[in-house]
């Protein structure tokens, strides 16, 4: 895999680091590079028509952008790119993220972004692993290998849990 | 009234036009000059930096933006002006419109859009003017003559009610 | 500038104090005058119609006015002065203000509210303070100002991320 | 019952008028005098005040208000009068009465609004008529009757389906 | 007034009670006799009959019943009394009420319930006593003075804002 | 199969009967005897109970329940039976059944209803004919045989597409 | 009552086990065999095909299931099985179960899930009991006496608030 | 390009097929192979697994996959496969599609299912074509070429709205 980043990962603000670190923390586990900073749409908006315009060019192939409230930076990527942009709403204070759900996802025909879960800038990265590796067989075989860890994980789980019924297994997590 | 457009009215879509006419009229109805015309956040990007970094310098005073969906066009100008921007949800065909107005209402600290009901652009025409009527007395007294006819036709309409009762009311409402 | 006050902050309820302070400080950093007390549409009404209907004669040149839950504040006072009102929705405890989101932007035809995002009084002083810009050009040019600082604060956060990478970033947050 | 009007029926406009009627006929049902007229909260804010100042020593003993939207004719009826005041919320294109609900039942402590369902005056009428009833064993004796007669309505038409089964009823009911 | 109480108080559970105890204070402060007890639609439904069915008989005016989640209990009241019954839609975990809300003020035509904001059973108490009031003067009157103590109470904490300011009040405040 | 009924079916008002005749088909379609009447929460609940409480007596062994807006039927007859109830939210014109929804899902620890989706009775006739079929071999086995008529009705339906391919499908279809 | 189980209980991770244990509770309390395990739609999909195929061969006559967000583990095990399923949705950290409620309830025609309350396994326990007594008077029977008894708690509860009223009755409460 | 199709298209019934339609047309517009058949997650999850666990082998690099109400589909087919799964929410006749919405988007971690506006299958053909740019300059040309069009569109556009002026416009709109 080439030193330079495939994948760029941007958020709207400082704060919203500590939900996208998971993004970064998924593409080094599928050992994909990846670069990541700030962006804001409505506080950096020559940044945003910047980055996204040289995206393509900087070899990026494919951004994860996440945002809350009226969440603009995803969509407003996917309007400068021709690049696959991933959107992560961030959950609100008032609202939970229904406002950034909705500001991401129902963006008008032409311009798609391909929005996960609230707060779920895990599922972010992995999706943008599954994106890198339609060119990649490694990158395809390493999310096959994490789907059957995943599995083997609950499965452990749930030998446990049917060997020393829930009760037990209840105490065993502090609950 | 100087014949340069003290307001520009933009929308995403020429689709959105039979919902924004009514900002038009409502400025037409109290003098003051205004400009109409399409800028789509997401198909147009480049024209949307254009219009908003210029508008000012340009003559403009306030811009009314409308947008459905998930509706950047109002928040992504107002990013880019120091000028109010009125922000107008157009309702949309699967979730009437709650998408458009978090999309236009919930901006982050910053960054503030004027936000009026969804496809309510005639209150977007007259938040306008009230904004212009903030350094013109004349449109500020055009504004309470406005409000002052708005009761009388009320008013009308009440002893209309209270003398010919209900029933014959609403058949000559055709209802 | 003059010392009579051009912005009006009112709410509800001394509870609203904590959340509308906000755009008292915005309107002290953009050097405009303001006054700010507590008018309740339901518990003061006679109060509500004085002052909004002396609002303009006394200098007043746009009020921001702070509610919550079915919250009557903003559109009350737009019915009674011709001047621009701003609307903050309060959060409430048990439907997170988009009770009082609902209950100020909605408003009819004729009678608009200039509403911002839940609990987001520091954009309604921003908001009027770009009011106020549209008859001084001081104003607007403050306005500008403090755009441009925005900018750079994400920008040196967003080089700082880059610099230091995000586990450190994180932990120098506390997180 | 004396000729001077017990309840007011009041509303936003007269386009509330063909769901407002309703509660006219449950009060012309059960023979309890009632006067019917549009009053404004946001186009006539004086009549509103006069109207519900005046209300309780012209007779009148509750009043019914109907409003859409940013619905805020009920609440503030309700906070110039001690009578007691019933909000119905008249469905809205948008959001379908959501807003026009919240508007209207979400009142702070200190200034209830008794609401009923979205658009249905009917019920208005009912409880305006129980309210009434307060004092008169007449207007219950008259609530009972028609409770009694509503259960049999049922029961006929329960019997009725028992008897010639679904398909037959449907079809008698031209489905 | 009668040592007979006039409204009854239900709920249905005994965790409803720190919500509902406010409507009992309300009622006590206007001097209305009341009862209060828990009545369960779903656990207790046969004591939920004969409680409404003889509450007309055993004198009671008016009813104000708090229910939570799938809140059967206001409905199914009113729909064995000719009373008026006041709902109050308690707060739930999960959905915050809103489902209570619906719930309760949804009620089909024929069979109304007077709904209030959600939690609050302080508006049930007061709204009991306007509709005492109804056949009252001297309730009428208690509620009047109410009113001129709530406004006496907000005009003097305006005052006092608009004296020391807000960074003093808010200190004063605590917060 | 007894000629006795073992599903008996309810509804709130014949309005919803057109909705509830798909639970009727079903049942007959899996040959389980049926009976189906009005019962209404509201406008009977004399009714509601005997209903309920004979039930099991009377042979049943499930109830299904279609009700709307505040619906109350099905969790008021599960507060009277031991038998388990099956309840169907009809959709409404304001709120689109999501009243009926959460009136009838979010019931209280202790009484549950079994929920399906808005307008659903044809899966409320299944529900029923599963709950049978704890009981019977046989009825299990028709609703395999039942569940294995789906697929093909679906695998036939892919086959068609794959062959004719989307622009001749949709044709067929007269779309 | 056999010893082999006649209801599975199933969730798609351990972290529901808190939520899901109450299901466990109520069907040990009816002395109805259940068996526990963890199945997850996403992580362990051929285990939930198989689990689901077998189910009923192996004895078990209902199945519980409960999940989270996007939850589909009930509708697929309804997919694959004859037998009536139970789905309970749980609680989410951003939208509270609504997305989880959504996810479970509005299945297809064909394909029921019965749905229960946000997070009440405990009601999913009972129903299954209700469902496994359509087979057993001895089941029914028990279900009644539970009833019974929940009815008499809240009526020792009645009492004692009608005796020592609200205040001790809270402050014994510790509120 | 090879003549084996890169892109999968499935939707849960063949009513989805007027709105899944645009999926492939965009498809073919980019000039990308694909197939489209029907896959039910409920009613035929044989074929569902199947298909998802043999999607990669045959050469497909990435599923769309539409589905209304309680939408499994997607998630279960992001289950199944390490393809990258893009899922279309489909418009519902009573919640709009926000029950499909949250069905959809709202993957647990581990099992992202990429997301786009409700019944908007043209972005899904979109995003499908951005995923396959990733190993396909040409295709990335395409969707450059595809994005600088729509912008001439809305150009062309607003010349002719701002030559022709809204009234004459919107009269050859046919408004």
């Amino acid at each position: 895999m080439s030193k330079k980043p495939l994948v760029g990962i941007i958020m709207g603000s400082d704060s919203d680091l500590p939900v996208m670190q998971d993004a970064a923390k998924m593409l080094e586990f599928f050992g994909i590079e990846y670069e990541l900073t700030i962006v804001s749409a409505h506080r950096t908006p020559e940044k945003l028509f910047e980055y996204s315009k040289k995206a393509e060019k900087r070899g990026l192939r494919t951004i994860i952008a996440g945002a809350g409230g009226a969440a603009h930076l995803p969509g407003m990527v996917a309007s400068l790119t021709a690049l696959p942009v991933i959107g992560v709403p961030v959950k609100t204070s008032s609202l939970s993220g229904l406002d950034s759900l909705l500001s991401i996802v129902q963006m008008p025909g032409g311009v798609p972004v391909s929005t996960v879960a609230i707060n779920n800038s895990k599922n972010a990265g992995i999706l943008a692993a599954q994106t890198i590796g339609v060119k990649s067989k490694e990158v395809r075989k390493k999310i096959s290998e994490y789907k059957k860890q995943m599995r083997k994980e609950v499965e452990t789980k749930a030998v446990k849990l049917e060997d020393i019924k829930y009760e037990k297994y209840l105490k065993e997590m502090g609950k």
